[in-house]
């Protein structure tokens, strides 16, 4: 029953397209988009159900295949996020309002060592000093950060985080987090984007 | 000679990973790290040329694989971008640091169709008036754009820069791009980020 992880990535960046796209995508512009077969596609949404056969001739609908994608995903129940260092990457996402759009991710928190700092920003969450971390992350069973901080203090902060009880990290710090199993990390990276879509050029 | 495009995607992984860890990565952490098996590792690292050999049973070093891979993947010149829109994300990015660690991208200039949000913002790049973005970009020989514009205007700021010259665009709308095939384009969101670290929690 459980999908295979290629598959799962794959209908994840199907689930993106659908989205972006918002119209019903061909299987001729599938397969343009993603350089994935209509056969590969079509294995992929067979993992969703009976009700799969949404993604057939006709093309693949957002409207049926959304929500499909993202309860056969577990993405169809909300996650507490938070962010951890307010610097201006950190200030961009405390702010970050696309959340709002699907309820998937609920910002709740945003944290920062520099006191000062806190005073000076706004933010539509309430922002704590660092040394509430603990504390604010099991009250509001908050189970995802966003680590913002400068590279030599992100492996301190990731490790307060995994002891708070953090379940995943999607880690914007050039560094290497040495974490236990029972916390994931994502590296996540503008020059690992920029690789990409350098390597891409025509 | 080319490099299939599967192994460019995991080299261009494996160079984040190095680069990342700072020191040599066991054959034993990079299976780990990566999931890919070491034969596959091995076969990638051969795409690289004769010194590939750098790559083999004391695991892989930054210090000879790192300039290797650069190199086959043509990330060894320096490419020019600019951020379109200076919201929070894009102010963020016009003030990002990281392209001087190894020069593969110069930021040279950072464009908002809101004449008075430039007078407010400081960056370590000059910042123009929209209407200046054809102009700039062939002055400077500006390749890629980091394209932070909100939704609605997207798709507009895209075609101007496309026409423009732009070779490649990351994309950080919420929104699909339809440009020319000389223009690529490469979506990013830290919603799909976030998607992406939420289906791996355990």
């Amino acid at each position: 029953m459980a999908i295979p992880e290629p598959a799962k990535t794959r209908l994840l960046h199907l689930l993106a397209l659908l989205e972006r796209e918002g119209k019903t995508l061909t299987s001729t512009r599938a397969e343009a988009l993603t350089g994935w077969t209509r056969d590969t596609i079509r294995k992929d949404i067979s993992h969703l159900g009976a009700e799969g056969g949404a993604g057939s001739g006709a093309g693949y609908a957002p409207e049926s295949l959304v929500p499909l994608i993202r309860r056969a995903l577990a993405l169809d129940r909300k996650r507490r996020c938070c962010v951890v260092g307010l610097g201006r990457l950190g200030s961009a996402y405390v702010n970050y309002r696309e959340d709002a759009a699907n309820g998937e991710f609920e910002l709740v928190a945003g944290f920062d060592i520099n006191v000062n700092r806190l005073e000076l920003l706004s933010a539509p969450v309430p922002l704590y000093p660092a040394y509430k971390m603990g504390e604010v992350i099991s009250r509001f069973g908050i189970e995802i950060a966003l680590l913002c901080v400068p590279a030599d203090a992100a492996e301190a902060a990731a490790e307060k985080l995994a002891g708070a009880g953090i379940r995943g990290i999607l880690n914007f710090a050039p560094v290497m987090l040495s974490l236990p199993a029972a916390c994931v990390v994502r590296n996540v990276s503008v020059m690992d984007e920029l690789r990409s879509l350098a390597i891409k050029l025509p």
